[in-house]
C-alpha cells in the first residue's frame, strides 16, 4: 500500500488564525488515486519543528506533501530547511519559475524586486514543477531518508489546490498505487442512518473488492461513493456502473445526480436543458437560495432573480401576498409560502419559482417552533408546499432550509410532486 | 511558557471527507489565553496511530487536547485507547453525563438504547466535564507521562466548540499561563501590505511587551489584534486601550469597529441604534449581501428585504431601472447601480439601500473586464456610486463585491461620502 503524509507549515495555523483547508483537498485527491494518508501534521515556522516533523513523516510514509512556508518574507523558512535536509550544496535558478515570476508581477502591475526574483531560486537537489498561480515554485525532492519523496507546495489555498493535478501526475509517474476507480451518486432528503438501513441488504452483498463511502454535507445531501480496488480499469468501471444502477433503483427519486454534483447545479442543468427559467422569493433563507443559484457559472441563462422579503410590507407590496392571507394564516404558513412563490413567478415571468418562509432562530413565534420552514414551489402544474422542522443553529438552519427548497423544486421539476 | 498540542482523531479527516475546523477554534482560544500551541496532528481511528501520537505529543507539551473518536459506534476507539493509556483498571458511570444522555435522546424523541447508555461510562482515571450538547462526555486525564494533562473532546464541531469554555476554565484552574490581554479593531478597504506600511512607525514604537497581529479575511477585512503580555490585567487593558486609540486616529475612517466584529453586524448595529432600515438590490452578488445581513440574529429589525435582479427584465420591471439607462450605459455601470439602489429603496421604503452590478466571472463583457463591480448606495443625502476591480475566482469575487458594498454603505452612513 502506497502511503502519504501531509504536513502544513506556518504559525498562522497554530494560532488558529487560519483554518487549514489544503490538507483535506490534498487528502481527497490522494485517496481517490489509491494512496493511503497515514497522518496530517501542522507545525510552526521553526527549523526544529519542521525538521522533526519531516524526519518522522518521511520515515513512516512513502510520500510527504508539505504546504506553506515558501513566501518571500523572512518568517518563511521551509525552503532553507529543505535545502539543508536534502543535502543540497547550494541554490540554482529555475528558468521556468523565473519567467512566471515576471509574468505574474507584470500582470499585477508591480515592479519585480530582488525579493521576488529570489523565489525562482531553489535548492540544488530540488526538481521544479512550475507554479502558474503564484511566485513560489512547487519543489520535488526524491530519495530522502533512502526512498521517500517530498513535494513542497505553496500554502496559499488556491495555489496549493491548483498544484494538486501536477503533483498527482508526478506521483503516478514515479509510484504505482493500487488501482482504484470510483463512481458517485448524490442523494437528498434522507438521514444517513435511514439511508444506511434502506440499502443495507445491497451493501452487505457487495463484492469483496468494492467499498461504499457515505459523504454527507448540509447543502448537498449525501454523496455515495462506490470504489473498486485492483483489476482492469474499464472492466471495473462497467461493474461499478452496473452496481450503481441497482442502487439508484433501490433509492429511487431521492437520487438527484448520477455523478458528484450539487442541488443548485443539478437543477440548473435541468433548466438549461429544457430552456426554462426560475426565480425565488426568500424570507427566512434571506438570499441563500439566490446565492446558491448564482454561485454556478452560467446561471444567468436560467436564473432570473429573487426577492428577499424580510419585512411583511415587502411581501405584500413587492410580491403581492394579500394582507388577508398573512392575517389569517400567519407569516410562517403554507398559504404565505404559496403566495410568495406565485408572486415572484408573476413578477419575473419565470417558468418555476421557489419560496421560503420560516424561523431560522431557535425561538418560535408562538405558533410555530424555531426551526420551522414552509417551502412553496410554483410552476406550470400549479403550486405545491411542504414544511420541515430542523433543530440546528441559525446558520445551519438557513442552509438546510435552502437545500430543502432546492430539492423540493427538483422533485416538482421531475414530476415527483 | 505553557504549551499545548491539538490532536484530531478520525479516518474521515485523513481521507479528506471532512475539513478539520475544530483545531483552529481550539487554537484561537488557547492562544488568546496565553497558551502556546506547539503542533496539531490528525491520525486515523487506529490504536497504534492514536497511541503513537499521544505519546509524542504528551512528552512535548503540557496539555494535549484531542477531538473525535468518542462516538458510540465500533469504529470509535479513542475512549478504549485512553483507558489503557491512562492505566485505568476499568470503567465507571458518570451520573451527570448519564442524565444528559437521557435528556438529549428524549428531546430528540428517541429511545435510550444500551449503546447510548455506554456513552456515560468513562475510564476509571477520567474526570468528566459534562457535555451538554451531545452524549459523549468530555474527559480529563491528569498526570499522564508524569505531568501532562489530556482533554478528550467530541469531534462533532458544535460540540467541540461548545466544550472550549469549560475546558479552558479547567486549564486555568490547574495551570498558570503567562497573563495576556488583547484588544481588537476592524479595518476594511486597504491591503495588508499597505496598512502595514501606513502604521509601521507606530508599530515599530510599540513597547516590548506588546505585539500586533494582522488577521485578514475576505468578508470582514483585517482584524488588528494588539496583545500585551505579563503585568497586571486592568493596567494592561488601559495601556492597550490608549494604544488602540492612537492607532484608530492613524488609520481613520477605514476602521469600522473597535472590537471583533463583521461589516454586516457593524452596519446592523448602527441601523438599530438609529431606528433606520436598509434594503438591497443585487445583480452580480446574487443574494450574498442579503444572506450576510440576515445571518445576523435580530436583523429583521432593520433589514426590509432585497431584490436579486439577475435578468435585465427584473431590473426594469421590479426595480424600475429605465431601459434607456441600461441601453445607454450598459448593465455594468455607475448609472445602473444608482438606479437599482434608488429603485429598491423606493420599492421597500427603506432609509438606505445598496446595489451591485458587475461581472463575477473572469470573462469580461467586451466593455468591462471580468471582476468589475459597480456599487450604488442611496439614502436621505442622495445616491453615491463607486467601482472596484478584483482578480479572483467567481466565489471569491462575489465575497469581495459584497464586503465592499457593505463597507461603502457604512461610509455613507457615517457621512464619509
Amino acid at each position: 500500500m502506497l502511503t502519504a503524509s501531509i504536513c502544513t507549515i506556518g504559525d498562522e495555523i497554530l494560532i488558529g488564525q487560519v483554518t487549514d483547508t489544503n490538507s483535506a483537498h490534498i487528502a481527497t485527491a490522494l485517496e481517490e488515486a489509491g494512496i493511503h494518508v497515514n497522518s496530517m501534521v501542522s507545525v510552526g515556522d521553526s527549523r526544529d519543528a519542521i525538521e522533526g516533523a519531516l524526519k518522522r513523516e518521511l520515515s513512516s510514509s512513502d510520500i510527504v506533501i508539505t504546504t506553506g512556508g515558501l513566501g518571500p518574507t523572512k518568517d518563511d523558512i521551509t525552503k532553507a530547511v529543505l535545502a539543508e535536509f536534502s543535502g543540497s550544496k547550494g541554490y540554482k535558478e529555475d528558468p521556468g519559475q523565473l519567467e512566471m515570476v515576471h509574468k505574474i508581477l507584470k500582470g499585477r502591475g508591480l515592479d519585480v524586486l530582488p525579493i521576488n526574483l529570489a523565489q525562482a531560486q531553489v535548492p540544488e537537489k530540488a526538481e521544479v514543477i512550475v507554479n502558474k498561480l503564484g511566485t513560489a515554485p512547487i519543489m520535488v525532492f526524491r530519495g530522502l531518508l533512502g526512498k521517500a519523496s517530498l513535494y513542497a507546495l505553496p500554502g496559499v489555498p488556491h495555489e496549493a489546490v491548483g498544484a494538486i493535478p501536477a503533483v498527482l501526475g508526478d506521483i503516478l509517474a514515479h509510484f504505482k498505487p493500487e488501482s482504484i476507480v470510483h463512481r458517485n451518486i448524490m442523494v437528498y432528503g434522507i438521514a444517513e442512518s435511514a439511508l444506511s438501513e434502506k440499502i443495507a441488504f445491497w451493501e452487505d452483498a457487495l463484492p469483496a473488492d468494492m467499498h461504499l463511502a457515505y459523504l454527507p454535507n448540509t447543502l448537498t445531501g449525501i454523496r455515495l461513493r462506490l470504489s473498486a480496488y485492483g483489476g482492469e480499469k474499464e472492466a471495473q468501471e462497467r461493474r461499478l456502473e452496473a452496481k450503481m444502477e441497482e442502487l439508484k433503483g433501490i433509492i429511487g427519486p431521492l437520487v438527484y445526480a448520477g455523478e458528484d454534483s450539487t442541488l443548485e447545479a443539478s437543477v440548473g442543468k435541468l433548466l438549461k436543458e429544457r430552456g426554462e427559467t426560475v426565480s425565488c422569493a426568500e424570507s427566512c433563507t434571506g438570499g441563500e437560495i439566490a446565492h446558491l443559484f448564482t454561485s454556478v457559472s452560467g446561471s444567468s441563462a436560467y436564473f432570473l432573480g429573487s426577492v428577499t422579503s424580510y419585512a411583511i410590507s415587502v411581501k405584500e407590496k413587492v410580491l403581492g401576498v394579500p394582507a388577508s392571507v398573512i392575517e389569517e394564516n400567519g407569516v410562517v404558513s403554507s398559504e404565505v409560502a404559496a403566495a410568495m412563490a406565485e408572486g415572484v413567478r408573476r413578477l419575473t415571468g419565470s417558468t418555476y419559482s421557489v419560496a421560503t418562509t420560516g424561523l431560522a432562530d431557535k425561538d418560535g413565534d408562538g405558533k410555530n417552533p424555531g426551526g420551522t420552514v414552509w417551502i412553496g414551489v410554483s410552476g406550470p402544474r400549479g403550486t405545491r408546499t411542504v414544511t420541515y422542522l430542523y433543530k440546528n443553529d441559525r446558520a445551519r438552519n438557513i442552509e438546510r432550509f435552502a437545500a430543502s427548497a432546492l430539492n423540493f423544486l427538483r422533485l416538482y421539476m421531475e414530476n415527483q410532486l
